[in-house]
């Protein structure tokens, strides 16, 4: 880890693994049709700003060189550093919708930076990985299934514990507080509160929903039956919320969004049984989403949080008259990898990518080493030469130092080649036309587990 | 192009192309056992601002959120993005000396950004590749070989015109210069000026030789004459290089540096001919690099500058007392993707990761459509379902303007499947369990010249 605070960085073992977690979720959602984008790293402070609650931890840019009254001049011109992959994709595709084919998948994996105060022990600097399919005009609802189902076959994917992805829909929420009574305006209000439920318990959600929205004890116990619904099959899960009605009429939206929150679970059981589970109380602080909402925990690590969220998105995209509706999720993959290597959880067979050190026997027969590397690269078999000749011996030891599994002894005078596996002690001979190490050895390999 | 200047963000088959040479270049680095590592994108702005002239166009950040006074307070946390991977690698190799082995080397492909005027026409953010090797106290001379050599390799791996790598060592130039009386303290505006031979021709550097560092007729004449020295063949360079002394007695430095540069010469003709030349004009702006200097130009694109450049420097990288001298190489990723994607030097087969799209009979038998695509991506291929049930004309037309090249229909009631080549026309029977694609077909590939 870094010297500075939320900067983290990693030495070349955790390097490895952090890219081997990248190319596994890239390789799956390139298997889906994702297109892989990358946005810069800047926008405009006005875009930034005019989404969600994020937005007040906000790196902003300024030239060393400025002159004076140059920011002033024109305060559009103000950048700051993206917090999130999610704006700037909107942005994207609003700028570019006439040359893009929609639906448009995309994946997403880069940093993104959070102006939080030093010290406060925080991510300033940390990778998203983001999926979302957006649409032109409408975005049918089977997205809704399938964005949730393919980062969960992501995730299963890498070697970590077992991650659940838990699923609500707005429409849901908002229908049932207007069927209980609860006006639209302190919608988002009630669902700040009812976020609080596993960290302050129900009466003092009870207390703070009465406090702040005026919610009558009746209501209170509704929204608190509806926060503690959870469950993975669809009907079971209409019935108890409608049941937490308590008696009420269940408002049109409610209707709509239980069609939508019961058809996604039903695609989910049937496609990957046990990836998605209904849970009523997520919300998302975000006021964009519109309809499904996701929050994931991994599998006794529920302390950590979410570790990927996302939802539905009808209104965030917008080019003139078009409107781009949208689904997606993110995972926050520094935040999971400093979980899963600070704590052991994942480790790799070698910290260095070289397969095979080759010895050399003295500084006039370098070319000779340089020309077996060589030979062994060409075959895509990773390799390097002793930095310098010195006692065989020595030169083990330094392959042994870095966890090189193989070293090579060109022959001399015209006798073959021999390779050593420096782990068992067995040296063969060896041609670096026709050599291969196991499979197990040719690269890094990212394993569960103390390596 | 996005729409911020400077800024560039490319399309999806630009991402497609970059990414490939991203993957190309991470690839032939790993086969040579350099460790991948990411540094943070920011830097205290000391550190940034301590080697090197471009630390002027520095990129500061503030927290939108700053309480008054927090930055004034303590100007040491001054933080502002890295514009080279050269400074954070020093950074990096100084903080973590203690846990790293040596000889260490480090690729790096990352993000930089330069606080440029706006609208000046220049990349404010862009991707650069960088491998380097430093040494604990020393660092053995064949490394100043191994580096261009190896970065030549990388770039033979590309569809991109031929490049050449131009060598020269500072210890030629500046052992050359005391050899015909030019002060120490006079090099690196000698440097400067002869730098621009090619822009302003002889007699103007020769004029401006004399201006600024009050050199003799035959000074600037021995100059110029060391200036055109080029040739691939180490002894006709030492040659050629003593010859422009005119008599002059060759100093200490310059035959060390005659030794370093044609022993470099002599490995690279041996190892890779035609890779490298040797140049000595050749200077790099840097006040850094202290030996073998590296610049590198494109067959048919030497107006676009060098493509890639480094040096050895032995005196970069400290901490407290032990030194780690290093040598490196960095090409400029973004802006030599932005001339062969400009010029349509290099394109892709298609633009999407998807190779076959999975046809849909109407919205009621999807779930088979979805299982068939699932099938084909257990086994590598990718795939996807058309987004709605359509007539199956219309579905293929949705294929064809992505350029999915391949469509698949799953057979009706007890039927065969078929998958149909939308280029050929040709459809043939298929089970999901064993069809595959051609191996040109399986992903987009990039290609020399246009598509």
């Amino acid at each position: 880890m870094s010297s500075l605070s939320g900067f983290p960085e990693w030495l070349p073992a955790g390097r490895i693994i952090e890219q081997a977690f990248i190319d596994a979720l890239r390789t799956t959602f390139e298997l889906h049709g994702f297109a892989g984008i990358e946005t810069r790293a800047v926008e405009p402070l006005s875009q930034l700003t005019s989404k969600g609650e994020t937005s007040k931890e906000v790196y902003l840019l300024s030239r060393l060189q400025a002159e004076p009254g140059e920011l002033e001049a024109d305060p559009a011109k103000q950048l700051g550093l993206h917090f999130d992959l999610t704006v700037p994709f909107a942005r994207y595709v609003a700028d570019n919708a006439g040359l893009l084919t929609f639906p448009f998948k995309r994946y997403q994996i880069q940093k993104v930076w959070r102006g939080e105060r030093p010290q406060e022990g925080r991510f300033r600097e940390f990778i998203q990985a983001d999926i979302d399919i957006v649409g032109d005009g409408a975005l049918p609802l089977h997205n809704d299934a399938e964005i949730p189902l393919i980062m969960h076959e992501a995730l299963a994917g890498l070697p970590i514990p077992p991650v659940t992805i838990h699923v609500s829909n707005r429409k849901v929420a908002q229908g049932f507080y207007q069927s209980i009574g609860i006006q639209d305006a302190d919608l988002i209000e009630v669902l700040r509160v009812v976020d609080k439920l596993d960290k302050i318990g129900p009466r003092a959600v009870a207390a703070e929903l009465t406090e702040t929205v005026g919610a009558t004890a009746e209501q209170a116990e509704r929204a608190l039956a509806l926060a503690t619904i959870t469950g993975a099959e669809p009907e079971q899960v209409r019935g108890a919320v409608l049941e937490a009605l308590q008696g009420a009429q269940p408002s049109e939206l409610l209707d709509q969004g239980l069609d939508e929150l019961t058809t996604l679970l039903a695609t989910a059981a049937r496609r990957r049984p046990g990836a998605l589970i209904a849970d009523l109380k997520i919300a998302r602080g975000l006021d964009y989403y519109t309809g499904s909402v996701y929050e994931s925990f991994m599998a006794g690590h529920e302390d950590l949080g979410s570790v990927c969220s996302g939802g539905r998105y009808d209104s965030l995209v917008t080019n003139g008259k078009r409107s781009f509706p949208g689904v997606g999720i993110s995972i926050g993959v520094s935040r999971l990898l400093a979980r899963v290597i600070g704590q052991g959880l994942v480790s790799v067979t070698r910290p260095v990518a070289t397969c095979v050190l080759v010895a050399v026997s003295d500084e006039e027969h370098r070319a000779v080493s340089e020309a077996v590397s060589q030979a062994l690269r060409a075959r895509g078999i990773s390799a390097d030469v002793v930095p310098s000749a010195a006692k065989f011996g020595k030169q083990i030891r330094f392959a042994d130092k870095r966890s090189i599994p193989f070293v090579w002894f060109p022959g001399a005078d015209g006798e073959a080649d021999s390779v050593k596996d420096i782990r068992s002690g067995e040296q063969v001979e060896a041609d670096a036309a026709s050599w291969a190490p196991p499979q197990e050895d040719l690269v890094p390999r990212v394993i569960a587990g103390q390596g």
